[in-house]
C-alpha cells in the first residue's frame, strides 16, 4: 500500500497514470466524514430508487471524502494472475480566502474511523488539497479582478507583522544590493512554508513594495531577489502568480517555487 | 500546562475542582470547529445586538468546542501575586447509537488549529465524551425501555462476530467452572476496550445468555464470572450497566469497571 499525501503527490503522480493506464481493471474506494448527516433526508425502507438517490446526494453535499483508496489490477499473462497496486490518498478541501468550505463529521464516523486506527494528523497536515471546478474559476476570476485581499486572510494579523517585520530587513540590504543579489528570509519559510495562504500575500506584498525586485519560494527557501527591469518583465510573463497559487490549492506539485 | 483528557479526567477531577473552589478568578476559552458554518446566517455590519446573537447562536448549534481552556487564578497575599493553573480540555461529543451528533467544520478553521500545531489525533481519541441534558434523558429512558439494541450498532457486524467467538470460549469453560471462577476474554480487553459501544452490548449479551454470570471491565481486563443467585441478585441491585454506560458516555471516570 502507498500513500499518497501532499508532500509526495507530485513524485507518485506519473506513477499512479502509469499504473492505471496499465491496469485491466482499477477499483476505488472511499472513507467519508459522515454519511447521513441531514436529519430531514434519512433513507427509508419505502424509498423509491430515484427518492433514495436524492436523499443520498443532499446529504453528500455535506459530506468530504477523508480517504481516497484507488486499486489498479494489471494482468500478469505469463503466470495468469493479477497484480494489484493500492494507492491511499489523503484528501482535504483547500483553504483560502472567499472559498468557504463548510462540511460535518457525525460521531459514528469519527468513531468508525477511531476505531480502525485513522490517522486524522495526516488528514489534515498532510492532506492533498482540492477545490471542485466551480470554485477554481470563481477564485481564479477573482484573482484577475484582485477582489482578493490580504484584511481577508484568516491570519491578517500575523501577516501584518511578518510583513513589517520582514520589510524592515529587506530595506536594510536594498539599498546596497546589486542586481543579481539576494535575500533569503528563513522566518517567512521556516514558519510559514505549508500556509499557501500566507505565502501567497508575502510574495505579493514584498514585489509591490520593492522596485525591481522577484521572490521565490521552494520546499528550501523562500528569497528575495535584486533583478533588471528586463527581466523582471521576462519573469512577469512567465510565471503568473496567481496560476501558481491555484495549482497548488489544486494540491499540484509541479511547480518548483514561484 | 495540563492536558486533561478521557484518560486522566478522573484522577485530575478533584483538584481541578478544587483549583476552581481557590480562584479569585477564572479565565475560560474555546477554540471551534467553526465559526459561521451557515452561509444564510452570516455576520453583517449592520446588525443589531439582538439580530448578531440570534447568528451567532443558530451557527453555534452546528459547531463543537475541540478544546477548553481554563485557567484559575489564586492568590497569593504574601507575594501580592496572582498564580495562574491553566487546564486543557479535549472534548467530543459521546457517540452511542441514536444520539445522531452532526458538527460542520469549516476550512479556515482546520487551517488555524493545523498552523497552531493543534493535535487532531488527540481530540479524537483521547478527547473527553459529553452528551447534553437533553441527550442525556433521552438516552437514559430509552435504555430503560431496552429500545437499544446491538443491530442499531455502527459495529454490527464486528460485534456479531466477536460474540459468537467468545460464546464458543465461554462455552467450553461454562460445564466445569465452579461458582466465583472467571474467565478472561482477552481479545475484547485488548481489541475493544475504547469502544464504549461494544463493550456495552457485549456486557449486555454474555449476561443474558450465560445464567448466574457477571461481567465486569476494567483498564487492564475483561472477565466474565460464574457467580451464586445470591451474589447476583445482589449485584444486579448495585451495579446498573445502563448508569455507568451513561457515565462513561460523560466522561465521567468515577467507576472502576461495570
Amino acid at each position: 500500500m502507498c500513500e499518497v499525501n501532499k508532500e509526495n503527490f507530485g513524485i507518485l503522480y506519473q506513477d499512479i497514470k502509469q499504473s492505471i493506464k496499465n491496469a485491466k481493471f482499477v477499483s476505488i474506494d472511499l472513507e467519508f466524514s459522515a454519511l447521513y448527516p441531514l436529519k430531514s433526508h434519512m433513507p427509508s425502507l419505502f424509498d423509491e430508487a430515484s427518492e433514495r438517490y436524492l436523499k443520498i446526494r443532499r446529504n453528500l453535499e455535506h459530506v468530504i471524502p477523508v480517504q481516497v483508496g484507488l486499486t489498479t489490477f494489471s494482468f500478469n499473462p505469463d503466470s495468469g494472475s493479477y497484480l494489484g497496486t493500492v494507492y491511499n490518498f489523503f484528501i482535504i478541501p483547500a483553504s483560502f480566502p472567499t472559498l468557504q468550505n463548510v462540511f460535518c463529521f457525525q460521531s459514528e464516523t469519527l468513531e468508525f474511523l477511531r476505531f480502525h486506527g485513522f490517522d486524522f494528523n495526516r488528514l489534515i497536515y498532510k492532506g492533498i488539497p482540492y477545490m471542485n471546478t466551480t470554485q477554481e474559476n470563481e477564485l481564479r476570476k477573482k484573482l484577475q479582478n484582485n477582489e482578493i485581499s490580504e484584511v481577508m486572510s484568516n491570519f491578517k494579523s500575523e501577516l501584518q507583522n511578518v510583513f513589517e517585520e520582514e520589510c524592515e530587513a529587506i530595506n536594510k540590504w536594498y539599498g546596497n544590493a546589486k542586481e543579481g543579489d539576494y535575500i533569503s528570509l528563513d522566518k517567512i519559510h521556516d514558519k510559514y512554508k505549508s500556509n499557501i495562504d500566507i505565502i501567497y500575500f508575502l510574495h505579493k506584498g514584498f514585489r509591490a513594495k520593492f522596485k525591481n525586485t522577484w521572490t521565490r519560494a521552494n520546499n528550501y527557501e523562500f528569497i528575495l531577489k535584486k533583478v533588471s527591469s528586463e527581466e523582471l518583465k521576462l519573469l512577469k510573463k512567465e510565471k503568473n502568480l496567481e496560476e501558481e497559487l491555484l495549482d497548488e490549492l489544486l494540491g499540484s506539485q509541479k511547480y518548483s517555487g514561484y
